[in-house]
Parts: C-alpha cells; sequence; structure tokens
C-alpha cells in the first residue's frame, strides 16, 4: 500500500493551502511529503511535520507526484518551471500566474508529459474549467460570462440591499474578511479579468493578451445608480465576459445593469455564476461559492484526485485537461463594440437641457431609448437618466466629450447595458 | 489516420440520434461505423450508409469502440450486455435503463475493463455526472435536489404564468411537442424519478431501489394552488431530491411549494437545474436545457470524446468514471420523513370548521403556522389554506384521513414546502 500512494508537495500554508491539508485528511492513499511556506514559525491550525521555507524543495523533491501550489502571486512561476521539468504534476489554485504565463506552464507541461490543473482558480468550488473540457468539449461557444468575484459582488449586493455608499460597504466588507486592507484586486476588476483571460483561454481555445482586455472596477457607482437600475428594473453587477464576434474576440470587465429577467441578477454576495452559450448545448449555467477555505479546498482536491485516478495509466494523464493551442486570440478593442448604456447626466436645469442631450445622441448615432429627469436639487441641477440603444463604445465617448466640453453637461456615470 | 479513427455504433436515430450523428460529422477522426433503427426506410435527416434493424450486429461488431445508445426503454439491456462483453465502451442517455439495470451494467463493465458514460441520461445538456466523478469527488454531499423533467416545468410555468388549469397546459405541451401523447412518464414523475435515482448512485455512492422512491406527479396541482402558493410567497416545482439523513437516504419526487428566493423557483419552462449541497464545497448548482436534440447530443458527443482520448492509453480509460460501489443504500420511507406541508382544504361552512382541523392537528402533533380561510362559494363551502410546520408524513396523513372520515371536511391537496 505504501508504495501506491500519491505524494503530494504543497507549496503555500495560508486559508486555502490549510483547507487543502484538511480535506486530504481522510485520504489514506494520498500523502503530504512536504509543504512549503514563507515563516514556518506561524501558527497553523493544521500540523505538517516536514515544512521548508524553500519552495524548489518541493519542485525537485523525486517523491512528489503532484505539486499544489497556493500560494498565488507570480513570483512562484519559476518554481513551478522547475517543478514540472522534474516531471511533476500540477495543480493550481493561481489565477493571476495562469493569465499572465499560463501559455509557457501549458507548453512546458505538454512537453514534460504532465498536466496543469485549476479548477479552482476561477470560481472557487463550482466546477467549471473540467466541465468545459469534457463534457460541453463538443461545443463551439459563442460567450462566456459571469460574476467572477466575490468580493466585488459582496459589496454590489450590499449597496443595493441596505442602500449605502460604496465607501461604506467595501468598509465592511474589509471588516467581514471579505475584502482586503488594499481592495485593488478586486474593486477595480483585476481579479475578474485573471479569471476571464483563463474562462476564455479553455471556451475560445485561443491565448489571451491580459493586457488586451478592457477592464473597469466599481468604484464609480453610486447608491443613485443603484437605486434608478432598480426602478428601471436591473441590478448592476460585475462582470466578466468574453464574446466570439465576427470581427474578433471582446472580451472585458466592467460595472453592468443586469436586466432583472437574466439569471445573474440573482447571484448575491460573495457567490459566483458563470454562463455560457453555444452550440450544441445551447445555455448553461453554474452557480456556487467563489473563494473561502473548504470551497477553493474542493476544487483543489478534486483535481488531485482526477490525476491519481490516472497516474497508474501506461500513457497519458488526463489527456482532455492538456492545451493543445498556441494562437493567440484577435482581441478587439472595446472603442470598436456596439453596446447599450446607461448614462446619469447632471446638468444645469436649463431651457434646452435635454434638447443639447438629444442632438448630441443624434449627432453621434445614438438612439435614445429611455430618457426620465429626477427632480432638480438645491443648485438648480438636475439628474437626467438616459438609456440607450446600442451604438459604437467611440461614438458614446466622443458623444460625452462633447456634452461635457462644448455643453457644460456633465455625465456622472456611464455603464453599459447587458 | 484512417486506423487511428475512433470507430462508433448507435443504437437508435431518433431526434437525440440524428442529432448525435449530425454533431459527430465536424469530427474526421471519428467514423460512425453503423446504426441500428427500427424502420429502415423512415426518413430521416441524416445520411447513415450502414443501416440496420438488428442491434447485436453493432454490439458485435470487432471494429466498433465505442456503442452509442439513444434508443431508450428497457428492452436494449441484453443488447448492452452483449456489447460489453465484447468490450466496447457505452455512451448512453437513457435514464430508464441506468435507473433500472444500471448496476448490472456497472459491474459487468467493470470487470470487462470498458466505461459506461450517461451525461445526456439526465438533465439533458448540463454537464452534471462528470462534475459529480471529478471535480466534485472530494464532497461527501447531504443533498441533491433538482427540477429533472422539463415536460412538468413547462407546464407548471405555463400555469402560474397564464393562470390556466393543468389540463389545458398539458394540451398546449403536447401541440409543442414538449409533452407526448400518453403524458404519464412525465406527469407523473417516472422520468424525474429515474433521474434522482441515477443523480442519488453517483451523489451518495449506493445502488438505489426504485421502487422504494416515493413519487407523485403534478396532475392534481389546480390553478387555485398555484395562485395561493403565489400569494404566499411560493412557485409550485416538481422537485426530484434525494438527502442523507442520520436514518437513512430520503429519496423522493413530488410536486412542492418552493420558496421564491430558492433559486430553483426561478427555472422555467423546459429548463433544468441541480443543486448540490456537500463538505468541503457547499453549495453548487447547475442550469440548463434539460432535453432537446442538440443539448442532449452535447452531453453524448462530450462523452464520446472523453472516452476517445483515453483510448489509446495502455491503462484505464476513465478510471474516475468507473462505479466501484456495490451496497444499496438504505432507503427511508416517506411515512417516516418529515416536511412541512400547504393544505388546501374544502369545508361546509359552519361553526368550529376552523377550529375542528386546529384540533385534529393538535391531535396529530402538527403545528400550524398559517391558516386563512379563503371566502365562501355558492354551495355555502368555503376553502381553508393551512401551512403547517414540520411534521411526520404519517401524522399529516392520520389527521387527513381523520378531517375526511370523522368530520365530513375535505382535503383537497396536500402539497409538500421545501
Amino acid at each position: 500500500m505504501e508504495n501506491n500512494k500519491i505524494k503530494i508537495g504543497i507549496i503555500g500554508l495560508g486559508t486555502v493551502g490549510c483547507g487543502v491539508v484538511k480535506v486530504l485528511s481522510k485520504y489514506n492513499d494520498i500523502e503530504i511529503v512536504k509543504a512549503s511556506v514563507k515563516n514556518i514559525d506561524k501558527k497553523r491550525d493544521v500540523q505538517i511535520e516536514n515544512l521548508t521555507t524553500d519552495s524548489y524543495e518541493i519542485a525537485r523533491n523525486p517523491e512528489i507526484d503532484i505539486v499544489v501550489e497556493v500560494a498565488g502571486g507570480c513570483a512562484v512561476l519559476d518554481v513551478l518551471i522547475e517543478a514540472i521539468k522534474n516531471k511533476k504534476h500540477i495543480v493550481t489554485a493561481n489565477k493571476e500566474l495562469l493569465a499572465r504565463h499560463g501559455a509557457q506552464l501549458f507548453d512546458l507541461a505538454r512537453e514534460y508529459g504532465v498536466v496543469v490543473l485549476y479548477e479552482a482558480a476561477v470560481a472557487g468550488g463550482i466546477p467549471i474549467i473540467l466541465p468545459i473540457k469534457t463534457s460541453l468539449a463538443a461545443n463551439d461557444f459563442n460567450s462566456v460570462a459571469g460574476i467572477l468575484n466575490g468580493t466585488t459582488n459582496y459589496i454590489l449586493t450590499k449597496m443595493e440591499e441596505e442602500n449605502i455608499p460604496y465607501d461604506v460597504c467595501l468598509s465592511k466588507a474589509q471588516e467581514l474578511g471579505y475584502a482586503e486592507t488594499d481592495p485593488t484586486g478586486d474593486v477595480e476588476g483585476f481579479d475578474a479579468m485573471y479569471k476571464i483571460a483563463i474562462l476564455a483561454n479553455i471556451v475560445f481555445k485561443k491565448r489571451i493578451d491580459i493586457n488586451k482586455i478592457y477592464r473597469e472596477g466599481i468604484t464609480k457607482i453610486s447608491a443613485q445608480d443603484m437605486n434608478i437600475a432598480d426602478e428601471l428594473g436591473y441590478k448592476i453587477k460585475l462582470i466578466a465576459q468574453a464574446k466570439q464576434l465576427d470581427c474578433g474576440l471582446d472580451i472585458r470587465v466592467h460595472p453592468m445593469l443586469v436586466s432583472k429577467t437574466n439569471p445573474l441578477s440573482d447571484i448575491k454576495n460573495a457567490t459566483n455564476a458563470v454562463m455560457l452559450n453555444g452550440f450544441p448545448v445551447d445555455k448553461v449555467m453554474f452557480v456556487g461559492p467563489g473563494a473561502g477555505e473548504f470551497p477553493t479546498a474542493s476544487s483543489v482536491v478534486g483535481d488531485i484526485l482526477a490525476i491519481k485516478s490516472e497516474i497508474a495509466n501506461k500513457g497519458n494523464v488526463l489527456p482532455m485537461t492538456v492545451c493543445r493551442h498556441s494562437d493567440y486570440a484577435n482581441q478587439i478593442n472595446i472603442e470598436d463594440t456596439k453596446n447599450c448604456y446607461y448614462l446619469s447626466i447632471l446638468a444645469h436645469s436649463e431651457l434646452g437641457v435635454i434638447g443639447k442631450i438629444g442632438c448630441a445622441c443624434a449627432e453621434h448615432n445614438i438612439n435614445i431609448s429611455y430618457v426620465i429627469q429626477k427632480g432638480i436639487n438645491e443648485d438648480n441641477n438636475a439628474t437626467i437618466i438616459v438609456l440607450t440603444e446600442e451604438c459604437y463604445e467611440k461614438d458614446i465617448n466622443n458623444m460625452i466629450n462633447k456634452l461635457e466640453n462644448e455643453n457644460n453637461i456633465h455625465v456622472e456615470n456611464r455603464i453599459r447595458v447587458m
């Protein structure tokens, strides 16, 4: 039996690492040989006998079959390269590393006959990577869209349900441990961007340049935007999406007004959701916990068990999971995409304001589908809400510039409509 | 290349079979060697050169690697046994066969070193079987619940949205091809029962005796039930579920009042949904098309591709998919389960009716959480709606007997509350 044990090395023993150790404890045939940490003396609620501060000891340990990387960040890249060269299979939850350096790791893994699995890197406990590569493998997808960041969805849910401003919700999220002290990675959409890059890579079988992904966070969403969206039948969500258009791949992360009839509008708090649209399957949606010690461990250990089940085979382990494409996607610029827009406009209340807005829209080929003036404040300024029909992003931008520069009409927020 | 082709035999060329042929047409390395049909001369919108009426020609054809069974029904059992004995992998969409004879097929497949995959048998295009066996393999599940029958969900959605009675909705569903001429299999819950048996088998790793599954269809749901449920904050759905209780496995199919805050209440028309609850993952939900030519073909071809990817390995194909348990679940009787109930009671309006109902409930240890009398009709009969707290099914049944036999109070419908 001893010799049939699968030997694991773990890089990183933070929240997720500890969850993985706890969940693995029920498997007698999986042995954690060694774990690497930054600080050996730090108190943890799991006990690992063999700790090291040198991750390369894990990458090079001849006993180890699978290297589980739950440290995060890109500093670990070279260690994983070394591990692959030492013929270790990799299980990682590291979305930033995969979004930035996935191609390199996948190529190397194919060369060395090992697999890189990363179910936990996108949407935490939700099975999504393997289902796309297996059960849904017959599909040509048109689009993938989702709520991929729990922190921002928690903040937006609180803003909406308790009618409190962004800053207050952020502080609350930080107190509860849902948001980090420096929340930039979440609230500015970086985390969701990494995840949609990873998803788009396997959904469209093209490599993604994250520098070409349009990204906008949630920091500009106001309580007023929330309220007006609600009145109009929408919720505001941070949506990460990638769509195959005739002219290329449209991939981006930004807040959107999501119709209450769209199931994504019902996704609350830290829950994540991924929606896929393709042929022959049509539309499927996956919903579940996007983060957390145990949900993430569920995916990490699922990957470990998948490798374990095939490791005795003479032949390839999990060949369906191997990345076999190397072309980059033709990612189109958001300026060249068409969207519907919600505009929140603050204008000095005077004769002809609505007319100026209407004319500016018409000049830029923008059809207005809805307009409402929401009362006048003490400074004699009025809030005017405009919903547009589908129009080019570049036209909206030019129109907004014109309003602001020539007409002294301030566009407080511009949110795309899903 | 010719020799590296995977060779397929298809049993059944109905809607799903034709969908599979169409989807497979884009794969140059998959060849359909032969298909068996009942009637060779029937017009089909796909062309297969080599047709036979004898399915055993497929089961025994030495060229064929994978037998795809999309004929349905249990008559095909012996053919599949023969195919397994001839070392063919099996891909099937046949829920009734698997629910009734799955154990036999799985045992035999393990003996002969082949796999039986059946992603399409439950929830059509939704990836659920493979994710449970792979990405979610680290979990101990408490429950699985879902909307697994598109026909009944379509009928219930129409009843609710258009406020029309069951019979009219059924006719409409039959006209549109959502329901069969004999709708029994769907509306009486057999189809959902087969599917929950298949799911419970893999979720709890125990074999399921379908004869011990409690089953109740939707034919008794009235437009009035729908309306009152809506007023009380519920929708009525046909729910298939299995829960691990201390005393055994509680597995059943019946209509339920589902709170509008439960995501299952939002699943409309022919869409299916499966919700899993376990540790470490917590709650995950899968939503998508439950049937149809192409969604079902998506799952069938996904299974074919999974086998194809591993067939060249020296070793086991997809070992994680092999059924390794043979114990039967300890399935508990619904009489011994606790539930909350909605009761629709028709009583002659006279002094003390509510009192009689209240007393009968108290005598049987049933706490009432809500009661309302909904007006009196021309016969001087009143409709009284009762919601109970959690109580034993046997107590509710005894209480209802007492009301009907001793007090001449008619309980028109009793629906469990989720």
